[in-house]
């Protein structure tokens, strides 16, 4: 385990690091990549074994999605999650961008809206509009440091042609782990507008003492009907490079119409990437998350204290996810301005608020997936650079 | 380099070894499994060497289709097949399966007809099927040892409803390589009947001495407006487990079309695949690729001669693939008790000929990339299997 040995992912074909200067106009040579959501520390050794021992192997022919792989997958929910599943419910998609594509694909229509509640994954709108369909964003509520949901208000947004719900769950930015109760209203308030719910849960395993992850499918199972989850070890275990995620389908009917349309666009994993999973969903790849925690948990800490320092900035206490996600609207600077000084003077290319959708404007999200001494070196760029502030 | 080191396959999740009992009821206990298209050996060095690198870095993030893969796929092509390509005209799918899914979606409708010429890979009509649409089947022609195309014959047999030629160049079963002459008057017959003409080149590396592959592109390319070419590195080097295929597109609005489907469906191909595609289009992957040409031509040799010993049975002789096309037309004997034979007998798993449509009812195909002592042994335990008709 090896979470704070300082490497160079320059030069690597890393997106983070080697599309930061174009995306962002930081220089890789004396810039931190603080924006997509990888990590730059190596993934558990259990993992890396097996991508070893397929080198040793050598041969690279065709496999499939094999049941010891769908056993780890069900074991790693009921042992993480307290989650029971079939293992006939799961069926792999390459990633969840490609699962959330594909529910869109299967069922809505074009013209349809589909609603999310912003701040959120960027990609949900980008995907939503791509496939031609309508965005429906309902904004959450901000009480303090925590979003809310406000459904009355979501309600009144609709019009009655959406068909589908995309949910983030923990949050993506803001961290926020839903809970029970929250988790069975939305899924009421999915049911009362027929729509597909699609619980993208990406984020559950990664979460601070304190906050508890709760499966949509556990708080509201009798919504089965019409629920699509959403999982993957890609941010888990930092293997999203292998574009192999689940789409777990309890309901018969939605899973054998996604059957189809993935039998049909012949859709089969990366053999590797369906190795590297199974390995990972083990008891060593559990003891090796539970100290990626503990270090994401010093990285935040260190990090929250660092920016919080800077009067008028507020790092929102992550209940989970490694995605800091910061309020520069106390500084009373104009966004594009708190944006320039992050890019030029902290030389941190980090993920826009704006793009997250309404209640995004005065955001930065950081990615705090990295070595503790980048995220101390980040927390001095950042005080440097908002200096005058203090 | 190396061709013939027996390995053990058995209990790697091989498609082709640890699913022969279940789908040909060959158990891999004694059996040889001599079905599915990937190779026994390991790739090549070059190629391994990048997976034992990713393994050392660990770090398994985001990746994109970056220019260097996009150049070695230039580069291949121009080498390889004197073939010059724009990287422009590179798009990356799932394999090759999934691209001709993919074609289908994109560029036909539910119900029109898609014309192949049988004999051909199995995986054609299939898709064809699953996807909605009408397989119009085009038999060859056989003159001997050759197929030809007939394209009176398949002009009597189109009704004006199709939209889509799917062609197969090398031709899967029977190794076929098309002359500079067949191909024109190919893309002549889809431009006179308005298709979409798919050309899969998937086996376009592996062909013998005395023949030479011609890239569709090459021959007719004033019939760029509606073509679309299928090539991977996945056969020639053995890494079909990756999931990785090019769809090469030179028409602008083609493109534009497949491109858009591509984003809608956030297509993105695993890093590592990417990463060892780059590596095998290379010089040493090149040098890798002639030594394995030799190693298949010894294979199919010692193969055809032992075959050939049997009375009434026929191996085609290849010009290409390591995919023998073995005709037991010539034994008298039912299909169906040559193909008891060679399973409970000679224990052998192969693809039975009648999957691959019109003309293949009397056949079975072997494959053939393998260790030398693998074919010397099936040679063997198809002459004792057959040993009656001596
Ligand atoms: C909520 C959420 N869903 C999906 C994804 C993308 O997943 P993948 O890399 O499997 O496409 C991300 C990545 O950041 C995410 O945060
Ligand atoms: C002609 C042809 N096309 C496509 C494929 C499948 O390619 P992939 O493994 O990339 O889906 C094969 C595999 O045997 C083939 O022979």
């Amino acid at each position: 385990m090896d979470f704070n040995t300082l490497n160079d992912r320059r030069g690597t074909f890393s997106t983070k690091w080697d599309k930061m200067e174009r995306g962002f106009g930081v220089s890789p040579e004396d810039g931190l990549a603080m924006w997509t959501a990888d990590s730059d520390f190596p993934t558990a050794p259990c993992v890396i074994d097996v991508v070893r021992e397929a080198a040793e192997h050598g041969v690279f022919g065709y496999s499939w999605v094999y049941p010891d792989y769908l056993q780890s997958v069900q074991w790693w929910m009921k042992t993480r999650h307290n989650w029971d599943i079939d293992t006939d419910w799961v069926l792999t998609t390459q990633g969840l961008g490609n699962g959330i594509a594909l529910a869109l694909d299967v069922w809505t229509k074009p013209g349809d809206g589909v609603v999310i509640f912003s701040p959120v994954y960027h990609e949900f709108a980008h995907k939503i509009n791509k496939a031609g369909r309508r965005v429906v964003e309902c904004p959450l509520t901000r009480d303090g440091d925590t979003y809310n949901l406000d459904l009355d208000d979501a309600q009144s947004r609709l019009t009655g042609d959406e068909s589908m719900l995309i949910f983030c769950s923990p949050q993506n930015p803001s961290g926020r782990v839903w809970t029970t109760e929250e988790l069975r209203e939305l899924a009421a308030f999915a049911a009362r507008n027929d729509l597909i719910l699609v619980s993208d849960e990406i984020h559950h395993d990664l979460v601070y003492t304190g906050h508890s992850f709760v499966p949509m499918d556990i708080a509201a199972p009798e919504h089965r009907n019409r629920m699509v989850y959403l999982t993957a070890a890609s941010k888990t275990f930092n293997i999203a490079g292998q574009r192999t995620g689940n789409m777990i389908i309890p309901d018969p009917e939605l899973r054998a119409a996604m059957n189809h349309r993935l039998a049909t666009l012949d859709y089969s994993p990366s053999a590797l990437g369906i190795h590297m999973i199974t390995a990972a969903y083990s008891p060593e790849g559990a003891e090796w998350v539970d100290a990626q925690i503990a270090h994401l948990d010093a990285n935040r800490r260190t990090f929250d204290a660092a920016v919080n320092a800077i009067p008028g900035v507020r790092s929102l206490p992550l209940q989970s996810t490694y995605l800091a996600w910061v309020d520069f609207s106390g500084t009373g600077m104009p966004p594009a301005d708190v944006a320039a000084r992050i890019r030029d003077e902290a030389k941190i290319a980090v993920s826009p608020g704006p793009g997250f959708g309404t209640g995004g404007e005065t955001f930065q999200r950081f990615n705090l997936a990295t070595q503790h001494a980048r995220v101390e070196e980040a927390g001095r760029r950042m005080q440097h650079a908002f200096r005058d502030l203090q």
